[in-house]
C-alpha cells in the first residue's frame, strides 16, 4: 500500500457544478483502485480487462454511482 | 479515457418529472461507461452480450436504481 | 434502446399504500429492463433462467429494494 | 407473476421494536422472491441451493440489510 | 428457517461508541445468515470457505458497511 | 473471530478533513476482514489475488465507497 496516494483530490467534496462533481467521482473512484494497486504496470495491463467486459464496465458504473450519492450530498445536489 | 465526454447531461440533476429524472439515470449510466470504455465499436460489440444476459440486465437495473436515488433527492423527489 | 417506453409509471413515486409503492418498485425495476432489452421475444426467454436461478432471484430482490427505498423515501414512509 | 402476491405485510413499515422491524425485513426480502418465481416447489428446491452456498447467503444478508435500511428509517430508528 | 433466531441483539440499534456500533453490525450481518442456515454444523463447515475466498471476504465486509450504515444513523453518528 | 481486533480506530467517526475520512474508510474496511479472517497469514495470500484481479479491484472500491458514505454524513461532509 503506498500512503501516499492522494485519496480525495483537493481534499475536498465540494464542486461548482454536477458535472465536476461527476468527474470527482470518476477520480476517486481510481484512486482507490490505485491506493489497492500501487503497481502502474499492472493497474495498465488490468484496463483493456475491464473495459471489454460488459459486467465489469457495469460494476464501475455502480461504483461511480455510489461515490456520487456522496459528492452529490455534499454540495446539496447543487441546488 | 475520454475528457472530453459530457458525464451529466445539462449539468444538472433538476428534472421536470420524475420520467425525465429516470431517462437521466438511464443516461448518467451509460455516460460513465462511455468514459471508460470510450471505443464506440467496442460498447457496441458489448451491447448484445448484456442485453441477452439475465445476470447483466439486472446488474443494470441496480445501476439505474443507485443513479435515480440520488437524482430522486435533488429533485425532493418531485413533491 | 426504445425511447417510448414509459420508466415511471404515471410519472409519479407517490402511491397511497406501502402495498402499492412496492408494486411500484416492481414495475420500475422490470421497465429498465424493458428499455435495455425492448425485444419481448428475448426478455420472455431469459424469464426462466433468472426465476429458476438462486443467485439471480436474490439480485432481482436487491433491486426491487433499493427502488423502494426511493419511492419509500418520496413517500415520507407513508407515515 | 402472482399479482395476488402480498408484498409489504399489514401494508405498513411501522412496527413497535428493531426485532421486529427485522423481521419485516426478511419477509419482505422472501416475498419479493415469491413474486418474481409464484412456484413453491421451484422455490423449495432452489432453499438448498442458496442454505448452502456461502456467497448467496452473503447476498442474502446484503437484502435484508438494504430492506431494513428503509425500515428503520420508517420507524425513526426507534428512537 | 429458525423463528426463535434473536435478530436484533438487546433489541436496539442504540450503542455507547461506534466501535460498540461496528460489532453490532457484524453480529447482524452474522444473524441473518444464522436465520437463513440454521444447521450450526453447514455454518461451520462453510466458515473456511469464505474465510479463504477473497471475493467473499470483500462482500461480506460491504454486508458489515450495509448494516453499520443504518446503525450510525439511529446514533446520529455519535456526534 | 479475534473479538480483540479493534473495528473503529479511535473509536471515531470524526474526522479533519475529507483525505483523513477517505482514510479511515479504507481502514474499517481492511479491519472488518481482518475480524472474518484472523489469520495475518492467509490474509497476506489472499492479496495479490484481490490486488490483481479486476474485479475484486472493483469490489473493494464499492467497499470503501460504502464506508466513506457514513464517514461522509457523520462529518457533516466537512462544510
Amino acid at each position: 500500500m503506498s500512503e501516499q496516494t492522494i485519496l480525495v483530490p483537493n481534499n475536498s467534496l465540494i464542486t461548482k457544478t454536477p458535472e465536476e462533481g461527476r468527474q470527482l467521482a470518476v477520480k476517486m473512484a481510481r484512486l482507490t483502485i490505485k491506493l489497492t494497486q500501487p503497481d502502474a504496470a499492472i493497474r495498465e495491463k488490468l484496463r483493456p480487462v475491464y473495459a471489454e467486459d460488459a459486467n465489469m464496465l457495469i460494476s464501475i458504473g455502480q461504483t461511480v454511482a455510489m461515490e456520487f450519492a456522496t459528492i452529490a450530498q455534499a454540495n446539496n445536489h447543487w441546488k
